[in-house]
């Protein structure tokens, strides 16, 4: 059994899709992970991850604040702490943070598509 | 793109292993999960989840409350409040709640294992 405070996990800038003021931690290693990723998300405030797709899915939870998720019609849905969210694969989707707090969220991926 | 708060899933008493006081929300249904299920437990003080092991991996995170990680043996691991936990295929595990507040935990399994 491994445990870890997430902040004790190295935390990287994202700079893919345009995205700003957002940064990622990869919790275990993809050598020890049999199937799946679990990584944690922070946007800042006025950050964002730029749309974006592929052909796998997200599994998130949202841990604090609101996250304003957008498709490439730039349809958008406000989502927020407590929610769960299922992004599909091949789904176009980005995100922003157009709030005053800081965005949170675990987002899981099966381990072949990280 | 699908989201709810985890509220408005139907929460499940856990009662296998021994297990008490403890909840279970399945997010998103098998059939709509390509590879993996996310789920959320709640324990309530005093709560437990008894030991047992599984072939298949866990990837947790705590979101509230400090929980008591138990092995077979007997050994105890504080985990708290924003830690990831990996618990590997095999490994014997159990929960015990013996704070004061509910815990409530992320945890994510491989589809195929339920």
């Amino acid at each position: 059994m491994k445990h870890f405070h997430f902040t004790k996990i190295d935390e990287k800038k994202v700079e893919a899709f345009g995205s700003t003021e957002t940064t990622i931690r990869v919790f275990i290693n993809e050598d020890e992970a049999p199937n799946f990723i679990m990584r944690r998300f922070e946007i800042k405030p006025l950050g964002q991850i730029g749309v974006h797709s592929h052909d796998w899915e997200h599994e998130i939870f949202i841990l604090n604040g609101n996250v304003v998720l957008i498709n490439e019609k730039g349809d958008r849905e406000l989502v927020s702490s407590g929610e769960f969210v299922f992004i599909q694969p091949n789904e176009p989707h980005g995100y922003k943070n157009e709030g005053n707090e800081t965005v949170a969220f675990i987002c899981m991926v099966p381990k072949q598509e990280k």
